[in-house]
């Protein structure tokens, strides 16, 4: 069965929230999803699964420290074995967005992303037909905006919530069909 | 005096918009402005200045390509001969926005704040209380959208152009503090 | 069949030469392959492969303006009409690299891959075990150099060339693989 | 007196020897430097700073969680109360730098000063005529090797981080002629 692993930090409930429509989608694929908190995911966890989905409330124009010390206590030892190569991988954010141009969400998928591409991992980024996609997205992965123009904190939306099920479901199907199938394979 | 060069590229007039907002900044410090299109500007307009700044539209995520040209074809040749360190520099962009995270634009600023980080140049930001920021505002410089939520295009508003002014400002005058100072001499 | 389209800009022949291995090694899969420089690919060439992946000499950061003029003029209408969603792409690099940390090679690669991104297309990146790769590898991609540590202009080497040709292998099974799936499917 | 805060997180030891150098082109200006690991370090060691430097390990293409968690929990409540603006910033880092291309350097420069500009601080790059740039050089800052080619760590290179001390004196001289003035003033 094609699983899906999803890791995340929350301190409010609003990437909690987003991970939680990712998981959806990917179930309603007909795949396996687990979803994990950046502080209790495992190597184990990592290789089990056919696609890693990170997400991260932008702090500062990057990922959560905890989601960063996950990259750096597990996947740098998965990076030196070359264990996730040709896996799937695909990230989403949620933030302040104060300024109405994402508030540095773009780094900081990048900064997940850069992870991923160091393993070796194909990656979906975030088609613009999506639904909802006015709501709440940025090429490279679902955005979700947890506070007011003037920066008061509200919870994230349920039509940007609802890009997370999309891109979830997109990686699950992906993953399916390059599981197991060892197509970087330097020939 | 203190000469600040504006350089951008404009189909729509959006981005000219702006960039004579950054322009009437940086003259309400009583520094001179000058203000080109990337096809216009000379190596000698870049020598003269004290301040460079670029202005673009975002497409698809980086600058247009006659900002690229004027990058490719004047600054390679400034850049091999180290005549830009130290002076100062700064970025806005305009954009459709598409997905209300920017639509890219944050790469955008960085694929042209790159290259003033290879010539030497000292860079300004956009402060998070810059007047008009929530309207506009990105941390790399100002970001005024040119579409609606729907993507239907319409002019930046005046509220998200003014935040130019504060920009271009901002950077005259760190480039009137730094003039001629020769700072970064490698002692 | 499959068919992969190779979009590249060249003026000293290093980017050609890395751009012929990426073909060889989309052709060593049994794909087509298509060699095109950025001036004369069409919307059609686009739209007729299975893959897209783009090669640019590094100059001061971002890609070569005739790549940036491609992406602009060609690109743009295809993200307007959805008309690469899910399709597969990659990027490669050549460039100077003095200071020995790629010389905003990185950033070079982003700025096509978020151009990719923005289109919908799934990316391939380069994975640390390829053959040669301490010779001219970044996660993003193949990168290699056409310069010596003191900036004197080499062409690049036969090594470093040789991950092009892995890259493209790789990315040629990847597209047979998802070809006409439209796993991107928005369900 | 000019006061620059120099942050870093180390593991072997490499980092603390690039920000050692750091440090003593801080002090070769005349300016005092305080060093401090990214554990220790206060928001009281942060506005005492008329300029602050960060270092980190290139983790997987993006800081050391430990200066993330620095980022995260003691900037986010300057950027709040807009405590930093007008300051002055640079980084730099260490890195196996595997493939010839940084490994990731750039994005990891990039994920720590995006924060920077977030906290509306000018930033100072590192010229490339910096002596022994090309030991250490990338535009952003010192980037200093840890590995051979054939990934066997080693001690970073005197010469490599000997870039570091150029650096910081730089930075040191910005700070000091930008110290109090205020300029961020949008008026």
């Amino acid at each position: 069965m094609t699983t899906v692993l999803i890791v995340y930090a929350t301190t409010y409930g609003n990437t909690k929230k987003l991970a939680e429509q990712v998981e959806a989608g990917v179930r309603s694929t007909g795949a396996a999803a687990v979803l994990k908190t950046a502080d209790t995911v495992t190597s184990l966890d990592c290789t089990a699964a056919d696609a890693i989905i990170i997400g991260s409330p932008v702090h500062m124009g990057s990922p959560d420290w905890r989601v960063k010390k996950f990259i750096d206590d597990i996947t740098s030892g998965l990076w030196m074995k070359d264990a996730l190569i040709g896996k799937v991988a695909g990230v989403f954010c949620t933030g302040s967005g104060f300024g109405g141009a994402g508030g540095g969400c773009e780094l900081t998928m990048l900064g997940m992303l850069n992870n991923f591409a160091g393993l070796g991992m194909v990656i979906v980024p975030l088609p613009k037909n999506t639904p909802g996609y006015k709501h709440g997205g940025l090429h490279w992965g679902p955005y979700a905006r947890s506070a007011t123009p003037d920066m008061q904190n509200v919870p994230i939306s349920d039509e940007a919530a609802r890009v997370g099920f999309y891109h979830g479901a997109n990686i699950a199907r992906v993953a399916k069909e390059l599981k197991g199938k060892q197509l970087l394979t330097n020939k």
